[in-house]
């Protein structure tokens, strides 16, 4: 019998309707013969209220209570979906994340997993039952200590229970169909794509895409699982990520480009008279470690050759931006540059796609496509399957529609339907 | 170190503000060199949410996943008034039913706790840490499942605890100020009790005193552990209850008369017609008790020499009434009675006092100020501490207030506050 881990978002189960929704999703599955296990996040918004609740009583918002606390949401969605079940005359048993094996680390709010031991579970399953399981949430190692696993946490549980317990698939309910050729918000013509291999996918994630986080794809790249993304209102088919396309599936073949992603979160920092001597970058992004931000995008252009200065810029979260410019301010004098610039209206706009590897014109039509639109290009970085420039942030969806279009990437129909807001 | 267990109801921890006021108590307990476990509810009126959700989705109410929906407000609770704790300066950690060591029998929704296994609580202590732990929840000892304690759990809970900890007191905190003469809703002079016997307690608990539940102050009695009932909101000394009054307490003598309890809650079944003969009530109780009933009063007079038949009276909680009557009906030809009256316009009047039994004047005292107060008699039955009269619903707090006088008891003021709701 195939095992196959659901994994189910806030905004899927966002209220009683929702469960019930959800509640016979899960039995069809269990229905048609499958063994399943449900990842479940916490209902609606019940995570925010329970941040506000705490803001309220302490300023401190990390550490082990707060986990505590966090992880309560998750305990009453599993239960209720439990519940919901059993009332369609199944048997389901619901686990908080301990109970079903999740082991961390002991870095709370944003743990990582570093085994899964899921005995429960398949004891479980080997009754018959469906399994109910609370995303998001561990235990850790060391402490036997609630944990949370940070963004995204709940994918990423699902996909570490498919892996342990060897599932056919991941499936990754959420609120839109599938993972889309660009954000359907901004291209009304995106299209959604039928497989995309897990490479491109990372590229997609760590490019803006929102749907599956950089983190869960890479566990199920590293443990071979393939995840199902699709929608818990439609029921249509979604998009398939993994390894390799389907054996008979001739729709899915490697595209030349599997999407445009754009990211508007970011901001700009350039480092401006930077001598243009060894240790130089060095200094500036040992200073910007130690303050732990995480720097996207890296720009060094050649140096004019008359002065013997360059300029560096790179891209981070806008909400490290205040941060960076002090820690960069504070060694101004060890690291020796003019002066600094700080910019967040700027835009990331990326173009993912394993086949740009072999066909050189792909970089030329990206570039004429934003220029026959007047949209000025400020940075450019490639990888070897994404080219990603930053523009002004005033341009981002029409950079975006254009680009979609000269790749032929534009769908016949506006077909992406939003179903609600995101889950965690 | 001195250690001290304190308990704070739904009531108390209701908001925010609730939660800030409890911490600053907490910390002020740890100030004056306790050591301090504090045993948390769910906030307000968090469980009652909760139990609407899940009658949405299921009609399930009981079981497994019920428990585990519930105990998902203390854990919001707890974890909350830790950072609270936190923010003041001190340090505490908060712990689950389970991680507390509570470990109970598997009989979900009302378990009973068979084993307190501290150790981790005992570590947080030994760091100079305060411990939080959730109430009205454990663990059960062979499914390893999430169980829930029922009703009064988190009172169940704090003394358990303070019994395997060895703890000076438990500090019972809720929305009074203490256990009174009688309830100050109905007598305006009840006076608050400084200090009580576990016996007249337990039967002031089962007379229909709602501060302490019989179950909390049973296991106070067999592991002779003082509870402090308390209010969080004034500050001001409660009621003591223990086996003896404190060395050198000389406001703290054993009164005649404790209090009354009244109980609006309960209906009267009577059995009319009954032949008098061995076997009869056997086989009246033995159906009531198939029928998984609990009943209170049980009252059979002599039978009228000439039929040679008796009628046989009961109470029973107005809930179960329905339930007891089909059962009865059922059975009609085996028992043998000719009719069955329900009754659920009655109220029980209680007077407990352990002096009673070396003062034979106690039990015309009481009925004379009821006969006084026109107040008809329908039913009586004693212990050896209690004399209990069932009436009309309609007298009760006439009752109560009479009773009460003609006792001595009235205070000179009205001393009693009410805060707020009651906690579970």
């Amino acid at each position: 019998m195939s095992l196959v881990v659901q994994k189910y978002g806030g905004s899927s189960v966002a209220d009683a309707e929702g469960i019930k929704r959800v509640a016979k999703r899960i039995v069809e599955a269990k229905k048609r013969g499958h063994q399943v296990v449900v990842v479940v996040s916490a209902m609606g918004d019940t995570t925010d209220e329970l941040i506000d609740l705490a803001s309220e009583v302490s300023p401190i918002t990390s550490g082990r209570e707060y986990d505590m606390l966090l992880t309560a949401g998750e305990r009453i969605s599993m239960a209720l979906l439990a519940m919901s079940i059993k009332s369609l005359g199944h048997e389901a048993q619901s686990f908080t994340g301990s109970q079903a094996g999740v082991i961390t680390d002991s870095v709370h709010n944003k743990a990582r997993i570093i085994d899964v031991t899921p005995g429960r579970i398949q004891a479980a399953l080997d009754e018959g039952n469906i399994a109910i399981v609370a995303g998001f949430q561990g235990v850790s190692q060391d402490s036997k200590d609630i944990t949370t696993l940070g963004r995204g946490g709940s994918d990423t549980t699902a996909v570490a229970l498919a892996a342990a317990l060897n599932a056919e698939v991941c499936e990754i309910y959420t609120d839109v169909d599938g993972v889309f050729t660009a954000d359907p918000r901004v291209v009304k013509k995106a299209r959604k794509i039928d497989w995309i291999s897990f490479g491109d996918m990372l590229e997609l994630a760590s490019s803006g895409s929102k749907v599956l986080l950089h983190r869960c794809v890479e566990y199920a790249r590293r443990y071979n699982i393939p995840i199902h993304v699709r929608s818990s209102f439609s029921g249509l088919p979604g998009t398939w990520v993994s390894n390799e396309p389907r054996v008979g599936d001739d729709a899915m073949e490697q595209a030349l480009i599997s999407g445009v992603a754009h990211d508007t979160s970011e901001a700009k920092v350039t480092i401006v008279g930077v001598p243009d001597k060894p240790g130089e970058a060095a200094a500036i992004f040992r200073t910007v470690a130690d303050a732990e931000l995480n720097i996207d995008m890296v720009v060094q252009n050649v140096s004019a050759a008359s002065t013997g200065l360059t300029d560096i810029s790179f891209t981070l979260p806008r909400t490290d931006g205040k941060k960076a410019i002090e820690a960069l301010e504070r060694r101004k004098a060890q690291i020796g540059f003019d002066s600094l610039r700080y910019d967040d209206q700027v835009a990331k706009i990326s173009l993912v796609g394993a086949g740009m590897k072999t066909n050189p014109g792909v970089t030329a039509t990206f570039f004429e496509a934003l220029s026959n639109a007047g949209v000025n290009i400020e940075l450019i970085s490639t990888s070897e399957i994404r080219i990603s420039v930053v523009t002004r942030q005033d341009d981002v969806n029409e950079a975006v529609r254009v680009v979609h279009t000269a790749f032929g990437l534009d769908s016949d129909s506006e077909e992406a339907v939003v179903y609600g807001g995101t889950g965690r």
